[in-house]
């Protein structure tokens, strides 16, 4: 492929990060098919849930929407018992994921959003994309393309669209270290405000191959 | 073309940041030559030369080189007069600079590289790369590719490519008010740390087809 990425022996590994309503699950699933690799998106919490017997709701629910607890203990934060049980559960959780995460890339040549895999895969030298996108346009994506939204003011979708990634942030600097988004990360960062991404990624899918 | 900025009325305008070293000159080169673009980089001097009867020296002196100069006046610091003088020729040079990309991007689509054009040329919906790279890959290129670097240690070199792009970064604050290499300026940020150029520009080009 162009782009050099890790050796001959190891599988091709796309990791794909992305602000929330900006396309990047779309840009991943389009990419996986083009190029007939594995895609690992929602996959994964479904998959920890059979290794651990949690409900997939639980999982997600620590994974993606608690971002407020992933604060190490500060002086002056007295944690309280079910505080440092749930971070031991989050922090476990996320060492499951991870070893998900190793298997699948040791097993084919795949696309996986999201799940910090940019991170957690650099042995495998992953090709790291980061899909993000102006406040504006993600609005707008998410207000035609989720059944979700129905009901909400477009106040309200940009507030939750701007926390959500908040969170995210928080939840990646909290197990990575990184500033989520720094492209400092990512080999390929690419703005949908004003593409059409299925026209696109045929073409980003030939530094594949 | 897939990348959906500008009008049809409107010429198709690349404009390419890059950090030194990075390969983005080689990167809007080779995309010029692909699409059939004009290209403009240094011939941007040469023209300015032409119209203000500067020598291209002079003018790469007070655009590229004397960022130090870069500051608005601020309390505690008192300006002499050829600090005044120069900071007014700085800017005279700017503007002229301003105009003369204005009429570049109407003659005809082109790939720029350089000279805030992102910035200056945003009315023309410009469709906005940044080129970077690992420091270890600017410095190996910047050993491998310029006789200017002959006789410079490597430690020399990755000072030099360092205090460069803080000048760029200076620079560019100060005309445009934005953070240089700020993903959320640019529609698609590519890192050429495992990249061959030469392999990936055609199937970027074909964005713009």
């Amino acid at each position: 492929m162009s782009a050099t990425k890790g050796g001959d022996f190891l599988n091709n590994i796309i990791t794909i990060g992305r602000q929330f309503g900006s396309g990047g699950r779309e840009f991943g699933r389009r990419l996986a098919e083009e190029l007939g690799y594995e895609y690992y998106d929602k996959e994964i919490i479904t998959e920890l849930a059979n290794r651990t017997e949690l409900s997939e709701e639980y999982l997600r629910n620590v994974i993606e929407r608690r971002p407020h607890m992933l604060y190490p203990i500060t002086v002056g934060h007295t944690m309280s018992a079910a505080d440092s049980y749930y971070l031991r559960r989050q922090q476990s959780i996320f060492s499951a994921q991870s070893e998900l995460l190793k298997e699948l890339a040791q097993k084919s040549n795949c696309v996986i959003v999201g799940r910090c895999a940019g991170y957690i895969l650099k042995d495998f030298s992953p090709y790291r994309v980061f899909v993000y996108a102006s406040i504006e346009s993600r609005v707008k994506r998410c207000m035609e393309r989720s059944s979700s939204t129905e009901g909400y003011s477009e106040k309200e979708i940009r507030k939750s669209i701007i926390e959500i990634d908040k969170h995210r942030a928080k939840y990646h600097y909290y197990h990575t270290g990184e500033r989520w988004g720094d492209k400092n990360n990512y080999d390929l960062c690419i703005n949908t405000t004003d593409l059409v991404i299925k026209d696109v990624v045929p073409y980003i899918a030939k530094i594949f191959i």
